[in-house]
């Protein structure tokens, strides 16, 4: 397996911790964002819209997507699971990395790529909308800080890709200015020490 | 089974249309959006964030997220399969139910969200953010032309979740003035015929 990725990309983080935590050996070939290689004609043969993470199997098939290539590992490897082990807490599961997803990655992705400098004259973007999902994530942080309060994991009593995907989005946060502050937010504070001891965490 | 709902949401309407094709029998509750009913603390008891749909079971577990219900119900009702059959294929899916997620609906919610004047006094919106949304938007279109160029579904050669997905983006669309245009995206219309003649469509 051949995982084509940017090292530091919140996306691709996610497939690295993923094979971590289930010991799959694979190779990878850096696609610099920076250097824009992602805009390459070579690489929009492997994804014309130019996106990463991709998997590129040993037939030559192509899988793009962090969560397609995650569950299919999943199938390949079930142990440890990481997506949940019956139909119920499988449920739990997409529902919390949904929201991992949606509610953090999602607008911690949109403040860097609106207000960050990395992407003057690459992309058109919109301070104001930075603004406004900034704010909106602070309202999110203040949810899940109570959410924790009730369990030590995203998703439950264990680990789970939800922990992957709330980690990745907050660790990402930093290039920001983004991070978790333990005397308003202890909870998430002590979730993330608790995911980042994980060896998967320096994936 | 007691699905939380707006008629008029995309969302909602994914869930409602999988139900459709699965033939599986609920009772729905209307959350209406237009009427702030979803920000009412009696609904924030079932989805703290304020977004549809939930689904409440028979013993009041509830689950939020809509590919989170589906992929549920999937589970409960196996047939029509609508997430893949194999391996292979529910990767494949699962790609093709995301960029329908990221690529369209996702681009046309924050088009509806930041320009649409049902939302003024809302939501913070930003006309700017609107306007690049909908450029990104066009480019997308392009693509996934492209794409069904050489099939007559999102993921393949039958209809799965990522066609649900896509139709519901795209018919929700059209409320911000976003149309499938015949002449330019004839495999697009064509598609769009194919899964609006499906009774589920109705949803």
């Amino acid at each position: 397996m051949l995982l084509y990725h940017d090292t530091r990309a919140p996306n691709p983080r996610r497939v690295r911790v993923f094979l971590a935590e289930k010991a799959v050996a694979y190779d990878t070939i850096e696609v610099s964002i920076a250097a824009s290689a992602h805009l390459t004609a070579e690489f929009r043969k492997k994804n014309p819209i130019a996106l990463l993470p991709v998997l590129e199997l040993a037939d030559g098939k192509v899988l793009r997507e962090s969560m397609a290539i995650c569950r299919y590992i999943e199938e390949l490897h079930p142990e440890p699971n990481l997506f949940g082990a019956d139909a119920w807490e499988r449920a739990q599961v997409e529902m919390w990395n949904r929201h991992a997803e949606l509610e953090l990655l999602f607008p911690i992705a949109q403040v860097f790529r609106n207000t960050h400098a990395f992407w003057v004259g690459r992309i058109k973007q919109s301070a104001e909308f930075g603004t406004i999902m900034r704010e909106h994530l602070g309202e999110r942080l203040d949810w899940i800080e109570r959410e924790l309060g009730n369990r030590p994991f995203f998703a439950g009593d264990r680990f789970t890709i939800a922990d992957i995907t709330a980690m990745c989005a907050l660790d990402f946060g930093k290039v920001s200015d983004i991070r978790i502050k333990a005397e308003t937010h202890p909870n998430l504070a002590a979730w993330h020490q608790r995911v980042s001891g994980r060896p998967s965490s320096k994936a």
